[in-house]
């Protein structure tokens, strides 16, 4: 049991699979931190505070040695949010785990997706593009994956990026009262925005569109030296950043750069939202525009886990 | 979001598999139900009130009909109960449900399994074996498999057990400061029995046991006829029978009766916790006794989704 909570419970639920979310052969204690900290990541998408999860858990056999592991990771990323187990269920069958988190935050300054107006700044957190990079190097997709030419720091770093992603549950949090809309990206950035853009279009009565500055989006390190294009498809269509994206009134830059300063996170303004340009669009759009201020195109697929298939491994 | 909660939080977790838990070829409406149901369930031996869940899931294909179906047993339950969905997840693979059911109680008064005492007087309700007959149905297991021979109204009540069972949410309500410990019936009552026994030894820092009169036992209609050891198996080892076994000082009888009136359902007296008969004994002993008073000797294996292998359908 969990007792009494101050505020609305923030809840949010994660199933993860072998295959899908994680390779086969993952570090057990990497898929412990990570099962958590992605259930986690939602909750700062909140401003919510962690309280309590369960754990749901499929297993093929039982393994001492991978659950101590595991357990190694998930206890770890729990006991320095001071978030407590309440509730579990193990089960023999294809390796599935599913967390699900409660929080509480004050219902009246909960972030939302909905947020967002024309005129708004738009942000976002740490950098881009460093777990997907990770991701495709494993599968060894495209001829930008020569990781011997990589410093060793960069490519520890996107690897840290895909397997210990840090919720920003503190940035989370000092967001409330400032943000207008936030989201976690889980699916990359053009398909998280899209969703902000939706929800918030519908809340506004109003249809939105978002300018993102490509030259001003935070890539990560390990991306230095790839070509835009690819670096733009990491950042924008990888998924697995686990950053916060977020909008927030042009009057509120000095107080992010305070709460940037603070928490020792960078954070970017890298577009706004906009009106769209006729009231006729059914699609949010996003404009990508260049260093010379000129929107142009790219050929992003949004990450979706259940429409998209993959193959990892 | 959910809104504040009065006392703490109850909350549970199931995780249900394709040909573990359901046939794959399961009537979507009935998963739907029993996935919730099984987890309103663990509330009602907590004596917890409903609030909201949260629903993870897996499947191999999108497919438009079955969900439709799935959410009419899943949201008929829910409504029931006035439990709302408050989060969710999909993605692609082997067909997976994960529930976190949030209910809240009273913390001083919800009910444990650590609270059985000697000469606590053992209850459960409703009737027992009925679904685990209709999976051995199922499954043609034994000679016993005769449903020709049946009148179909028991036949289908086996089915109905299976496939609809009630979670005994009112009587978990009524139990609270009545029962002084409870658990509901998912493994068979010799297990879950077993966990009470257990988690009440060292709660009372003596060693306990309990004594199960067979002749008292509450069996579902559709085992007349068998032979007494083949509906012992089905009511003591089969496992989904969804009622509350609970335990409650033999003062309380009357109130307890007075309780399965209100309700319109029995509530069964099968026997009593007793004082361990060694204090050196580990195991909890669970005796069984038969209508001349003898202690019996019964072959039974507990439930156990995640030691025993199955392989329905």
């Amino acid at each position: 049991m969990l007792a009494p909570v101050r505020g609305a419970l923030a809840v949010s639920t994660d199933m993860l699979l072998e295959g899908r979310h994680f390779f086969a052969d993952v570090d057990p204690e990497s898929l412990g931190h990570k099962a958590l900290a992605v259930n986690l990541s939602d909750l700062a998408a909140m401003g919510a505070s962690p309280k309590a999860f369960t754990l749901a858990l499929a297993l093929p056999a039982v393994d001492e040695a991978w659950l101590t592991a595991f357990s190694r990771g998930l206890f770890g990323l729990a006991d320095e949010y001071r978030c407590e187990l309440v509730g579990g269920d193990t089960t023999r069958g294809p390796l599935n785990l599913c967390i699900t988190i409660m929080g509480e935050v004050d219902p009246s300054l909960a972030l939302r997706r909905d947020g967002a107006r024309a005129g708004h700044d738009l942000w976002v957190s740490g950098n881009l593009g460093g777990a997907a990079w990770a991701v495709a190097h494993r599968q060894s997709r495209g001829d930008w994956a020569r990781p011997a030419a990589l410093a060793s720091t960069r490519f520890e770093a996107a690897l840290l990026a895909l397997h210990r992603p840090q919720p920003r549950i503190a940035l989370g949090r000092a967001l409330l009262g400032v943000a207008s809309a936030a989201i976690d990206l889980s699916d990359g950035l053009a398909g998280d925005l899209h969703h902000v853009l939706q929800q918030s279009s519908a809340s506004a009565g109003q249809p939105l569109a978002a300018r993102v500055d490509l030259t001003a989006l935070p890539m990560h390190p390990v991306l230095r030296g790839l070509s835009p294009e690819v670096q733009y498809r990491f950042a924008l269509a990888g998924g697995d950043d686990y950053e916060l994206l977020f909008t927030a009134s042009s009057e509120l830059r000095a107080t992010l750069q305070a709460i940037a300063d603070r928490l020792g996170l960078p954070l970017a303004r890298i577009g706004a939202i906009e009106e769209a340009a006729s009231s006729l669009e059914k699609t949010p759009r996003l404009r990508w525009i260049d260093a010379c201020g000129q929107a142009v195109t790219l050929a992003l697929q949004a990450h979706d886990h259940f429409l998209t298939p993959s193959s990892p491994g």
